[in-house]
């Protein structure tokens, strides 16, 4: 089993990796575009077999390790495979 | 519009990010996990109106700026709002 892991900085936090890459678009000649924002793709591979077991272990990876929940917002897929 | 890029590096290249991750977690006491991959993700507010002409502009923008073609993979994904 895996799970997919998007870690997005909270909105109204400032985000300068997304500022530097909007900022060289425009500098490329990419017209039309507003906010950039950059976050994290986290993918696992688990041995759980079970997707609510697995959820729920990797809830408490994110909270423990892979996401500073004051600053950032995560959501996790569980892809069966 | 929005458009949300997925850029992961290829199957193969060492991805020292995840691996710290996966060792990270293990001493955390997490078990069952394999391997780990951490890649990027970036969301764009486009101004284009035809979700084609979005999907190609997008791609321009990955292969002269967002991804390193060489060793990442990257994956586009347009939301219509």
């Amino acid at each position: 089993m895996r799970a997919r892991v998007e870690v997005m900085l909270k909105a109204g936090v400032l985000d300068p990796q997304g500022e530097a890459v909007r900022h060289a678009l425009g500098g490329l000649g990419f017209e039309g575009v507003g906010a950039v924002r950059q976050g994290k793709l986290i993918e696992l591979d688990l041995t759980a077999t079970d997707a609510g077991d697995a959820r729920a272990e990797v809830v408490k990876m994110c909270e423990a390790l892979l996401v500073n929940t004051v600053i950032e917002r995560y959501r996790i897929e569980i892809v069966e495979d």
